[in-house]
């Protein structure tokens, strides 16, 4: 049972009722998730030895965060307690016409207010195959992206496989370095990654173009990161706030490999679908027999799948991913 | 007004709110249902005089299904009290590409043990013009399945009309005989029938495959068990959890009549649709002078409507069926 | 910053949750409405001077529904306390091929026992610019009528702008007389007017047919009313509960503009919806530089977001309207 | 088993969840209730024949009410279908020192407008044993009172023993007679009877002071309405809205007898209370063993667990009565 | 009518539903609130001009509180958009031996980086008869200290009377400095004081020892602020966490004057109790014939009153909290 | 760190919100727990190693349970995957004179059919140092009674601590043996007991009389079973459904120990007192420093709190137990 180390943000979202706009709201359901969080619970879900490393304040909020996770089954044990607070966002869900509204409130948060050196890397590390990070931790400050680097580097040296998820967020990044300054270089050690056009071209100084076919564009990140072997993005259209098509793209070898395009109508919660896929190609990479056309279907599945539960988290086990993957409608009642 | 007599089983289903899965759920909605409850709620609500026969525990569960079957004016006189328990099914509703998923937990329920004597039939079926069962209750245990006989039998001297809904479902049938060892006795004796071509395969052993056209599998039927008189499936494609066509095919006097396919999206509970048609064919049937083709049109509307109203039965006036069946759209707001 | 007087009735609308029938609802959703204090609500939003005027019961009720109003920044210092009771309306959301439907329990109400003489029209009116009414206060009782009748007189001779919403609804009405007999005489000396083409024929005795396009429609109208410098109407077609497409037609010096058509699907709440555009449509025309176009684009954007949130008011910004009127999907998340 | 005819009228009841103020409520819990139809729910349950007799609208709120009857197993084939409204009522439940505030909204309502004539007395009467009313329905409107009085002089042709319950409200009898005008000729032919001081003082003009013991009240009552065999008061002591003590008195033959004094900490319903303890009279009066002292233990049980039930109507068995009355502790878990 | 202005921090309170603690929450309820605010909605409710003035981002959150004061009628024309967050704070509601737990999440807010010159004091003082603060507002930071110090100031220049709540949180003054550093200038200038033995010692360095009687303790804080003329305290003994006493006591001319002391069993939410005491105090002290000992009477009746409505605001009549005052019984219910 | 197994069923408790009776829910508020599974969440909860043994079905609601356990981090590698059902109950909250009442539907669960030979008991206690276990086990079948005693067995072989909680339900023994047949020799090589005078008597066959004082009772418990290091009874009594007094007694060492008596008022959910206290025991006792005084003390107050947290595991730490032993008032908001 392969172990993974997934390294990043817990948040907790808050999310008025029934689609509710946010002055409406007497209530608000509350998740918690985070990019690399979420992978990890797709991964402990599916058998894998998902370890999950962050920082949460001593204090209730930061213990219920660990609880969730623990709850489907990810190892908790190196998540540091400290610093001030457990960062937020509120979430409009939209409908329709009007788009989903994501209001942050996760600065001073303690993940933003990590430092170097505050890991014990050599215990965190320690069994670990496989560590997974994503463009959110680098932009939230300089401390924790000097600490991701941190861990990266440890991580590189034990030749543990490195992933990425660039994750671009154009209202983080706000102290004052461009990703551009400093992606490249917690990219450059990674085997695998996964983008989309614009964080290409924003966080690795790409000269790439919107509207790029996928075919033109994975090369061309190859070409600049010869140390990937296997490169993801996908391509989402979006007909409406809960319509939408997802399709998935994947270099290996030499070759593009394109997924499936799934038409996704109904959608319950579209928060964490790109997890969902990103923790689909880890596992698929790290099983040794499978083809690339057989990875990037098996990751896009997971990811669509996401879409039709609520919260952060993909709930699914390995054969309801399978039977997506190998075309079973959502129509049949399984009995 | 005639008087129907369903007999069958009545569960509580539990299911998580939201389309949550089921490791989600602190809550479940309760809804008390089952196939022949479902067609005795619907003839009552359309002003039959409908009577409801099963075996509930004597304790408050049992009491308030019999309650549920009240409130909507179903005849409970002849429920009877005893046995173990009451059967259960936690459904998951799912969304888009997720399947809903049922889970029975009805094993050993009252129903399961019903024992043939049990019911005093000559009181029972005094005054009964109808009775319609299903495929259910002879698939709970040999002992249902010989009580059900039993009634069969009985309503059959007394020239009672006998109405079947095959409603075939693979996971029951757990007690060592196929359906097709014992169903085509029990159907034998009837004069309406409803069923897919896969229920007519595995139930009445008959040699048909899968997309046959309801022309060429209905008059099969037709020749195997020439004491019916109307014969009626349904066609329904399934576009995504929440997405359906229905279409409703009829045989009566030597001819197939198909009824309007209906396009079903932004569905809200699919649990039901069948019993809703099959309560429409008897009240259509029972009342004198509609066409055949009149009948599944009003059939195929009942059962279109039930896929717009939680929970198990089927809430709706006449009216509201009449107006659906002609061409009135759901668009516009009735005040 | 204009000031816009609205008067007309409030009401509490009562909803079963989750599309229940009203059989099944053991709760109801409350949500305070009605079409000018809607239409009060939105300007208020986008930072008019809304003033609603109307009569309340002296009691509890009465006082939430001013309340409500006065979360959304509407002047409420003139609304009147007396009278019987609150008006209200129930509605089952429908879905599907399930219609909604509105159960009005509104007789009796505040606002229809209201009388000539209760309002103070040189206060009610000092320092208003713009008069909005709509053709519900007339089809509730001929005291009310009378009352309205005497604002719109006192209106005109003050100079200031009057708008009209027609809201023909047919269930009202019912005190005897029929709309074309006061109706005429009220929209006379309006500047502005909403409505469609049945509206139009059966409030103004105009010869239209069903079906008759906007730019037939709308210069008859013109041509009855000469005072009128804006006409409105809008082509809504239903493909089902809860996916409808919405197009406006303004007629302004001499032509008529045409809007974009907007497809709608997934709809949270359709009540309200002829309001947000009425909205739109005066704030667009009391600020001077708009176009024709722009004014009945911006009309029908505020219209469609409406569709999108839940209860009668229309919750959004200057800046989500004019975002969606500039093509912005509902598909991607705001950050 | 003993059919009993219950008429008055049913009403529903609306109240913000969570003791919230009204003008914080975004939803409402509906439970429909009268204190007649409480009255025979009870006994339904009990296994009585309970018949209800009122005048709800022809719509669905109307037959939602009739529905929650049947779900209780009353028989409500008499109910007529006809006027305006149902009528409402809103409930603030209170806590503490925070009175329970009820705003009542059910004047115009169908059964206000009841007229004498209505009711078909013979069809109505027959197999009857037990005519109950209350004080409530003569205090709607002077045809409501015409329309009670009418069937009291049928019943009592007909040797049906009659009960009423004076239930005096000040805040009905708004349409120009006092109590005092008509309810000492309503009460006359009546043989049970249930009150309080004030009640007995305004409702049958009898020169009782606040205060006076049940042991000189009763009497005197008897004294003024020789036809009554039964005569029941209650003492309620109020420590705060959710801690109450509860007596009740009961002359019978000469005699006062006084139940057992409760204390009743944590209430979470107290509406109904007086209707429970007046089916408990019923129910003891009409089957014959039972000494007064018994009737009147066994009938302020029933009001104590009352109590103890969310909504209006009584839910509870013979058996949860007779223990409470036996003195079972409510701190025991039942398994 | 008076127009007093409030001056402090609102925050989001989110707190688990049913007694539930945060590890369990999926959900949260949400209320807006904070010690001064909640005095404004007092005071607007009561039919004061009741003016709010703080500091809240200009996002979704801070609009929203915004809406929620205008609900309440205070006005809201002076607060300040800007700044990082809305301060929030977390409350598990407690139940008999488990106390309530607070969990603040307010630092870096709007409030807490408010700083001196932002208010434009002339404006904001204007026609401003009374000012109101609390000993939260300096214990946010330096600067919201001296913004405070600067409107204290202003308002004694302009002879506007001053009042002030200690509020004293041990766990705020995180800045440096101790409240009896910068206290007791802010509180020299004011004519009214709430505070409890602990406060005035911590604050005002008043030599005072816990358990002395309030008869001790008010002349001595007169004697070392002898600007003040009034001076409130409060005696609350927790029996549980829902069951308190509570009487206040109020220093005038010389004298002490005793409340009589409530028992509070069942409380609903005591948060916000002392603001609806010290809103009392106002409102009696600004409207002129009333005793002292009618002043501590009406202000503890209103505090009383708000440990029964859920939420930080004392949602509450004149009259409710004059029959409270009266000795009205909270066991009635009110038609 | 401690490694604790505590080996027995866990179910899902489905209870109606709000004290609803089950006739009247249209919804259940779900909760796993169990004896044995909630006194491993308070250690896990507590710091130390619980480890989990039971059966479930292979399933998603035996799934949702593990993860249930798993959220607050006991360890369940040693949960077995088979059977046919997870067992229920539903639970009617009571109130006031109202009692608490259980339906259990746990019949035919996969725990009751476990088989001796199921566990791989020496894998399941590698590395335990402490076997809980309750008299819920013995009572579901013979097969699992026998199971239960080859751990026992096993256990007691490796010297690994042995503690019983005797946990009698009357209405569970239903496989033809009565506890009196088997339970001794189940606790006799038990080293910590818990039990009741009346358990005692049925499950040990000891001649103890109802209210015997726990002076008597205890060492007799001891004089049978020599063993027992550590005997706890507790004595509560029932003022309402929510109103208890508790109190633990402690035989140890030839003295019997009596903690503090609560006065409990306002109870939120008293399942699992007995298991949290036991949970306390174990904690104490497996601790080495303190007095027989301090376990009870500690004991009682983990039992105590646990009464106000909903569900059946008792969340709270260390430090909140120790806080209300050390007589810390709920009447304090802790901020």
């Amino acid at each position: 049972m392969m172990r993974v180390l997934c390294l990043g943000e817990i948040l907790l979202r808050l999310s008025p009722p029934q689609e509710q706009r946010l002055v409406q709201a007497t209530a608000f359901e509350g998740h918690y998730g985070g990019s690399e969080a979420n992978v990890a619970v797709s991964l402990a879900q599916w058998g894998l030895n998902a370890t999950f490393a962050c920082r949460v304040p001593d204090n209730d909020l930061g213990r219920a965060a660990i609880a969730a996770l623990q709850q489907y089954g990810v190892d908790v044990r190196h998540v540091l307690l400290g610093g001030e607070r457990l960062g937020l966002y509120f979430l409009e869900q939209g409908a329709g016409h009007r788009p989903s509204k994501v209001l942050y409130d996760r600065t001073h948060s303690s993940m933003a207010t990590l430092q170097p050196g505050m890991f014990d890397w050599p215990t965190l590390l320690d069994g670990v195959q496989w560590l997974h990070w994503s463009g959110i931790t680098p932009a939230l400050s300089a401390s924790a992206a000097e600490a991701l680097a941190e861990g990266i580097r440890e991580a590189h040296q034990r030749n543990i496989t490195v992933s990425c998820d660039l994750n671009y967020r154009a209202n983080l990044w706000q102290y004052g370095v461009s990703p551009a300054d400093i992606m490249p270089a917690l990219v450059s050690p990674c085997s695998v990654l996964l983008g989309d056009t614009s964080a290409f071209r924003r966080c690795l100084n790409l000269p790439l173009e919107a509207g790029m076919p996928p075919e033109e564009v994975l090369p061309r990140v190859k070409e600049a990161f010869p140390h990937l072997h296997s490169i993801a993005m996908t391509r989402r259209e979006g007909i409406s706030a809960s319509h939408h098509t997802y399709q998935g793209f994947l270099w290996s070898h030499g070759r593009v490999y394109a997924s499936r395009c799934y038409d996704m109508p109904d959608l319950l919660d579209r928060i964490g679908g790109g997890d969902a896929l990103m923790a689909g190609l880890i596992f698929g990479l790290s099983a040794s027999p499978h083809s690339p056309q057989e990875n990037i279907e098996w990751a896009i599945a997971a990811g669509v799948w996401k879409h039709y539960v609520r919260g952060d988290f993909n709930l699914c086990s390995v054969e309801e991913v399978r039977a997506l993957m190998n075309g079973r409608s959502g129509a049949r009642i399984l009995r």
